[in-house]
């Protein structure tokens, strides 16, 4: 099929109001005559005037320069508390001149980015074309499209990056794109919520598809519920007689609220039904890269290598396990899956930056309605990311005491080093969970153990010691309720099952969960008192529900 | 009327669809029973251990510190070149034992802005709680509510603050809120055109409501036909009969492009209307604060005066002339107003941070908007905005060498010396254009002098020298295609009035200008050049267009 033809074909998933998002563009110029083109063509484009648009010159900006230091150091054992010797590297943005903190000496990298690339309208509503070409140079170093295989090289020529100011935004931009009154699309039966509201505003629909509670690492099986999906979009209309035929599914491949992740494997699975069926796949993975193995970090055969091979090592086992659960980017020969990336659980939330990858007939309408909606994003977010990214390789190469690195380097160090952290802070969550009396001596709840990212769900053994609860979504909910109430009153703060479900009808059964997350916690103290205090919280909630002894009765 | 009522009356301003514009709150906890009320409220909250949700501890970001060196010292008498001692200050952003370059003595000023709070997610979707604050008491600042008056004083407390990331930002999520396919927006004739996109993405309706081109200061006419107004709200179904009547009206009261400016007597006008018609108000404002004149930074009388009373002296001066053309705010009665400012023209576009200051009924709606499309807005910018503004203060007590100012006094000079440049830069343009053979020989133009703003509308002459363009639509359009390409073959870039009306068969007649901006021009020479090449390129196109000698065949 020829692009135009693929094209032709994409056009059916897109909202009817699509082709309403115009954006008349005031700002161009021409079409012009032939004879003048050939005039324009002479000028120097350097020499124009602009008198056109409200861009403020460089000296209208108070802003002079910005000094950033950062690390790649996030410390070693002690969760919580940095090392004594962290290692830090200093750039600046804009005129040095300006600097007054500053002598050659101390002049680590210099950015030479000028102040007002930072200040002025960017270069495109779309993102700083220099943040675009980092985060496809990202693309490459991670290798999404298996380059290694001829044919995906080729494939790779059809994609596009965007940035936007994160993956809320991304997914507001994307419903909008693909969906109205006519058009249903598929989120896993647990999911994060906002997707829910974007939904709901385009007049479009969404259905559950089943998550498979029991898939673990060991016993290898998928945490899509496959056979269902199959069905359902093989019996569409025994399913769901009144909603339109979905033409999209929307899955966290390390997920939340669940923790469960889609192997290379599992994503192939997934991916041959929706082609089979038509369906584009959005792929949202903040967490994808927060690898929670200990293998990667741990120095083994490496004491008779330098400081460098040690890190080659290191990377190469990383990149490696990554592969392991690789973008549906990696298997996309039809074009169909539109990929979400935020640099807010791997670098920081507060800056607003995230990324669809997508092919370049879905990028295309993306950037209308950018265009037409929220337009630009903080010039201050994207240069910064972009320099410290570039700077993790300055600070990498003084760690490993060696003159050069494979670029981008310095960024794979920082996310093994952050993985590192991560784990260290799942590891004592779980050893301390383990420990509780609650797991050890009553078995009141199982831990599903994630490969990935940031979040750790505990299943309440209800089966067996609550089944009353499992009659009906009413009970489900008033028992995930109370278990609330005894977590809020353990001063703890964490989130029910019942609240991460689309359609409790449809999944009340499986619901009850508690989804924690091992991010915010202020140390090692904070996270052995935490696994105490849920042990405590509920034990007294498996003690209390539904006896005489229940202290509270349940509001909803 | 109580609250309650006015709130039930904004009812039908909303879109029908804002109903549907809803946030499950999965983060949220309760209904409590009181016995369990009680007992939360005892427990200590900075003891809550969150693991709720995926917001990375603070040793989780690589940047430690940001410093920032900003200044209040735009030079003064050659634009471009700044001065040779540009006084600057630096303050720093987070944990200062990371920032190698910082001695004791280097401390201008401390923020003591943690980094988490740049770096984690904000405290709030619509903006951090910090910048939101600042424009509060920049708004009291401004006496926006005309507080010297003891019923705006009251009325005030039943607006809100919230920051966008932009006024782009703001005008998407305003049209959302208020428009469907029931509704029309009335919109200047000529104006910024991403206000069409936003329209046409909600299905609503708009229509022009009419500039009076000929309004000067001197002769104190309306800017808006408010003539005009008044008949078309009266009359609606014989001007459109196919168009639902106007809810809102959307003005840029600093007019983009005409330049023309609505003072405070002309907004009440205006005002007036809106109120007997129950039409909304958008006043879309970034250019208020950038005034036009030269009295305010004259040394008037101030030879005796302290340099810290020379300043009050031209504070009092520059307030009491923005008095004169004050926000629709402070005629609010009806809380009909909705207020967009921008940083973007008196700060950094690139920061992207705006605001919409309007009634908490409208507010509401706009941050559960807000909730369920980008959410947050970006730490760094936001920071970064409010630390340079209190850091004018320091820079100011400088410059005055006094130890006590008037809080964000710092800011008022910044904005006075902005005020200044674009001035320079306006009169180095107009006095080169009135120079100009075209002008002074010719008669082929005249330009609007604006007040206030950044831009410069420059009319053609075409009635008395160009008659036949003014028989049509397709003709006017044409005519002002020649004069862009007369400007390209010049090396200029500007844009001709015909791309900025919104409905040329209603505003061909008046769409024969050109609006070009100071705002980007490198300085005093490139100005100087542009003018003379805007006198050639329009003296050619008079002599060029409808005539044998005509280079170029037009294209539309």
């Amino acid at each position: 099929m020829t692009i135009e033809q693929k094209h032709h074909q994409f056009q059916q998933y897109l909202s009817r109001k699509d082709s309403k998002r115009y954006l008349p563009a005031f700002w161009e110029h021409g079409p012009f005559p032939e004879n003048l083109n050939k005039k324009l063509n002479l000028l120097d484009p350097k020499k124009q005037i602009l008198l056109s648009s409200g861009v403020p010159n460089k000296e209208l900006f108070s802003i002079k320069n910005i000094s950033v230091n950062h690390t790649l150091d996030l410390g070693h054992e002690n969760v919580g508390i940095p090392g004594d010797h962290v290692l830090t590297n200093t750039f600046h943005i804009g005129d040095e001149s300006f600097s007054k903190h500053m002598s050659t000496k101390d002049k680590d990298y210099n950015s030479n980015v000028p102040i007002e690339s930072v200040f002025e309208y960017a270069d495109q509503t779309y993102g700083l074309s220099s943040t675009i070409e980092l985060f496809n140079k990202l693309v490459t170093k991670f290798n999404y499209f298996r380059e290694d295989i001829l044919d995906n090289n080729q494939r790779k020529i059809n994609y596009e990056t965007i940035i936007t100011s994160g993956t809320s935004a991304s997914c507001f931009y994307l419903t909008q794109m693909l969906l109205d009154e006519n058009k249903t699309i598929l989120i896993e039966e647990f999911t994060y919520p906002v997707i829910i509201a974007n939904v709901n505003m385009t007049d479009g629909h969404y259905a559950p598809f089943n998550l498979n509670m029991h898939a673990t690492e060991e016993n290898g099986q998928n945490p899509i519920d496959v056979e269902y999906l199959n069905t359902l979009l093989s019996n569409w209309d025994s399913f769901y007689p009144n909603k339109p035929y979905p033409t999209c599914l929307y899955t966290i491949p390390v997920q939340n609220p669940t923790g469960l992740v889609q192997s290379s494997e599992h994503r192939q699975e997934v991916y041959d039904i929706c082609k089979k069926f038509n369906v584009l796949i959005i792929e949202d993975d903040p967490y994808g890269n927060i690898l929670l193995t200990d293998e990667v970090n741990k120095v083994k055969d490496n004491e008779d290598k330098s400081p460098y091979n040690a890190f080659v090592n290191q990377k190469n086992d990383y990149l490696k396990k990554l592969e392991s659960a690789a973008s549906y980017l990696s298997i996309d020969t039809e074009g169909i899956v539109l990929r979400c990336e935020s640099v807010s659980k791997v670098f920081a939330p507060g800056l607003r930056v995230g990324v669809i990858i997508a092919n370049k007939f879905f990028i295309d309408r993306l950037k209308n309605i950018i265009e037409c909606t929220t337009r630009e994003i903080s010039g201050p977010s994207m240069t910064m990311f972009n320099e410290c990214c570039y700077g993790m390789d300055v600070l990498l190469k003084r760690q490993l005491q060696v003159d050069n690195i494979d670029r981008l380097d310095g960024w794979i160090q920082w996310l093994m080093n952050l993985s590192h952290r991560y784990k260290l802070r799942q590891d004592i969550l779980l050893s301390s969970l383990y420990n509780t009396k609650a797991y050890k001596d009553k078995k009141l709840f199982e831990c599903i153990e994630p490969k990935f990212g940031m979040f750790l769900c505990i299943k309440l053994n209800l089966e067996t010691l609550k089944p009353q609860v499992l009659e009906s979504s009413l009970s489900m909910q008033k028992c995930m309720q109370y278990m609330d109430y005894k977590l809020l009153e353990h001063n703890l703060s964490a989130i029910v099952g019942t609240k991460l479900s689309i359609d409790l009808d449809h999944s009340y059964k499986k619901s009850g969960f508690i989804r924690v997350t091992v991010a915010q916690a202020t140390g090692k103290e904070q996270l052995q008192l935490a696994a105490h205090e849920l042990g405590k919280a509920i034990e007294e909630f498996f003690d209390e529900y539904l006896t005489p002894s229940q202290e509270y009765e349940v509001l909803l």
